[in-house]
């Protein structure tokens, strides 16, 4: 087994860079599609906040579906847990993570808070409780990641916001069945920004140590119980990939959750968490080039938690 | 932590009896309606073979779709791995296990081999290629648990393909798509034989514990490679359960198999394998109290791959 | 056969009162369930105009989803038919006529203009031609049924639009795969306004007698041409009445459209168009005694187009 | 309008030539692939056993679906109508005519007569009933069209057989819902002879007349009564054309039943029947050249029930 050191995660890189073109980048709005294709980007933080890097590790892009990681994370924090899961499931869709289909098959109860319904019932439970809730996220993640400029990126809101018809129609399909309980345009807006948080592999992987480190961030403090801790891992393996999870799992073996900007954020229960970033997006919407990197890392370093 | 060992196995079944008779025992042929609601079992299988049990852990039950699992390994010792998986997926499906739905949507590719589909395609693969593949899986069977005496349940056999029709329907529906080479009838045959193997919770421990060991059987052979059997713990963990892997991942955090005859193999890869049984069934055809005992066991081990 | 008359048609009513309390009046909002489930109506208008009736035929209600011919009506006089039919189908749904599955199914193009989906991109149409739809429609109403207080219940449509997350989503669906050029919520005020139209039955069979006229109107001006005439016809009888058009034409065998209000408006083509009313819904959603009434009716003048 | 005579047909045939090669001859059986596209035929019958004809009216072919009107025909003479009705609906289904996704939803239940499902929930009703099917069919054709010697095409008949699987899937999951009786080979068997029957639009046009005829056939016999007469018209303009029944309705206004072969028999009721057959298909699985031939055929005589 290889020792996990800087020069081991440029290797990797370095072996991964010729996939970097096959992906493709999200080009559904243009502040997307603008980002270069070549970005490649690693970064590892261990639960006692060591940091390994390699590449692009402080260049930030748009965390996109990350971010719903976070937004269940905080809501586990302001709800018991069974005023979240009677609204969203705890199971892989096995659909595309923006159909409606089984939306409304299954009344207006998302499969699981990762798809897009389930981010924003999630998004709808914290604009009941939380008092800004766009404000609160930014507090949140710049303790977490101890990075106090960490902001949206508002031309990416934007223009999610104007592309938003899709998701519209998710959000009023749940009202209709009771599932959704403030203004969609609202909760839009803050599922919206929380996507467009602008942040670099170095800050994710700092931000999410606590899914390896039992709920415990950086700072020492207890984000959330063990247990709850183990069930975002759980979720995020068996959900975490849009249609692709089982492909992941198989491959590499991780609870991970990915964004259309081409990001990834893994997590070693109990050893460390790996952000990853290549534009490029396979088939099911996850980094082409990203999933190949923690593929090969897995490999090396012999760790898997199967 | 507590210690791992009979008195404690006990106890955790003593603390889950309550829920024996909260489930529904599977009544979709008599052979299996006929079962005693009140069987509950626990059997581990260290990976040198230390083996600890306890309740009715030496009764045999019908092992179902657990078999599945061991159909699976047998395929991939027969076949490289692209045959097998250009023809069945490794996706969680989002719907009943039994659905024609999405089969046909996805034009007769099986969403994964856990499924009933993807579990008559590899069928039909050991079909070309055992020569008699009853036989064979009986043979394996009885190497891998040790016990020579391992057989079907015939009766049982017989009564699962009187009650057939949705399984016909499945591989006829995957023949109009190319994606089934010999007989239907002799393929169903030779899976209601499979599903019709009786065992015990100790013999199924001991059955599964090369899942733990990365791939090494009891007697030290190697039956798959390490990097196989991670990927099937994987599959496990993603569409093991049913429709219900999410709920059990959440819950529990082990691959597992389960069976409508009540028995659910568990593994914690690199420790052990765990066999359950409880014949009463969750909404998801899950073993309702085997679940629990896994839950109550995971946390009083206080071992979980998350 | 007997003779069409009032005392005929009085008496197919005494015939089929017996079933007014079989049905279940449409509660989804309060205006619509306040509705006295007796009443009961008929009236019959011929193409010169002659009119017959019985029971409650001057007592207005609301029209509903029978303003879905009209605004296709408008739209094919604003509109060349190609316009219309790349962005509306002329299908049979098989599904609810509130359903999305189909919709995304099929990318937003809806399967007719008699579904909820079909009858907004008519109005999504109508709002783009039409300088003020509303009132435009209503000067349409008013001369076709030569009675110029006919108008809006505004208080239905307002309670519509509270209760209009179901049409939302669908509205923004379409909007997401390009086929909605307006607000949503304009076009969802302006659907709804033609869905609160309040009339009674001779008003409808006046309205409406263009259909059995070759698409001339009582007034004798040409509204649509004869082929637009028996296309709406055709389009009604194997789409006009949600998920029950095949049984209706089964036992009655005429072109009809039916809305929620329990009001039907029913064609023979080249001689007369007949409304009935009666609130109480079958499981389909059309008037059950409103489908008795003229199914006897059929029977009892041995007309019908089959 | 036209006066109906030869040279009419003749006239329309002429006009719709150039379109013979825009459709695509059915090829899922080589027997159906080896028909020349070129083939074009009309041939109408009067009540009173009036014939017309033009092209290749005395070329027989392959009449495929459109046996699943003369099936229904004889299930309503063996049945009490409740008897049927009970195992197949009567709506469209709005999805192609061999999908088993709607089946499923809706419990083995068809949606029509006129789906495969439904056609294969016919033929096990007369398997039921008839001493013996196939031979009992032939008899009642040769009678009906008053031509002793049409057959089976056994060449297609086994043709069918071997590529059957669909439809198997199609019986089995009816079985598994228990809305099928006897045995799945048997009936598919009954069901693709009577698909195989070969014959010309002569004799098609002949042995439909009493669909036109209130129930009465060329020799005067009263086949079903009148009511059930009107209901097969119905039925077919509501679901006869599989998932372009809407278009149908639309363009030519008649009720019509299709096949594969490249055959329609349309009704124009009380006055006439129409057989037209031109072997390429459009996208719904209907006779291109043929539907435009009727389309034409309504125009130039006036005639259309709506």
């Amino acid at each position: 087994m290889s020792e996990l050191n800087n020069a081991l995660l440029q290797e990797v890189l370095d072996q991964v860079r010729p996939l970097v073109h096959r992906g493709k980048v999200a080009d559904y709005i243009p502040a997307l599609a603008d980002v270069a294709a070549d970005n490649l980007a690693i970064a590892v933080c261990l639960r006692d906040g060591t940091l390994f890097q390699a590449g692009d590790a402080e260049t930030r892009f748009s965390i996109q579906s990350i971010s719903k990681a976070l937004s269940l994370t905080v809501a586990l924090t302001r709800y018991d847990d069974s005023e979240i899961w009677q609204r969203v499931g705890k199971e892989p869709s096995g659909q595309p993570f923006n159909s409606l289909v089984q939306l409304e098959l299954e009344q207006g109860k998302p499969r699981n808070p990762f798809i897009n319904a389930g981010a924003l019932v999630i998004c709808d439970l914290l604009e009941t409780r939380l008092t800004a809730p766009r404000q609160r996220m930014l507090e949140i993640v710049r303790q977490l990641s101890q990075q106090p400029d960490i902001n949206y990126d508002r031309h990416v809101a934007r223009s999610e916001f104007e592309h938003s018809a899709r998701n519209a129609a998710i959000a009023w399909l749940m009202k209709s069945f009771g599932n959704f309980d403030n203004d969609v345009t609202s909760v839009m807006q803050t599922y919206f920004h929380y996507c467009s948080l602008s942040m670099n592999c170095v800050e994710l992987a700092r931000t999410f140590v606590y899914l390896a480190n039992l709920g415990k961030t950086l700072d020492g403090s207890q984000m959330i119980t063990p247990r709850q801790t183990r069930q975002i891992n759980a979720l995020m393996i068996t959900s975490g990939m849009y249609d692709g999870a089982g492909e992941f799992a198989w491959r590499v073996g991780m609870p991970a959750k990915s964004g259309v900007g081409g990001g990834i954020i893994a997590v070693i229960p109990g050893e460390m968490s790996i952000a990853v970033w290549s534009p490029g997006l396979d088939s099911a919407g996850n980094s082409l080039a990203g999933t190949a990197v923690l593929e090969l890392l897995t490999e090396k370093l012999g760790r898997s938690i199967f």
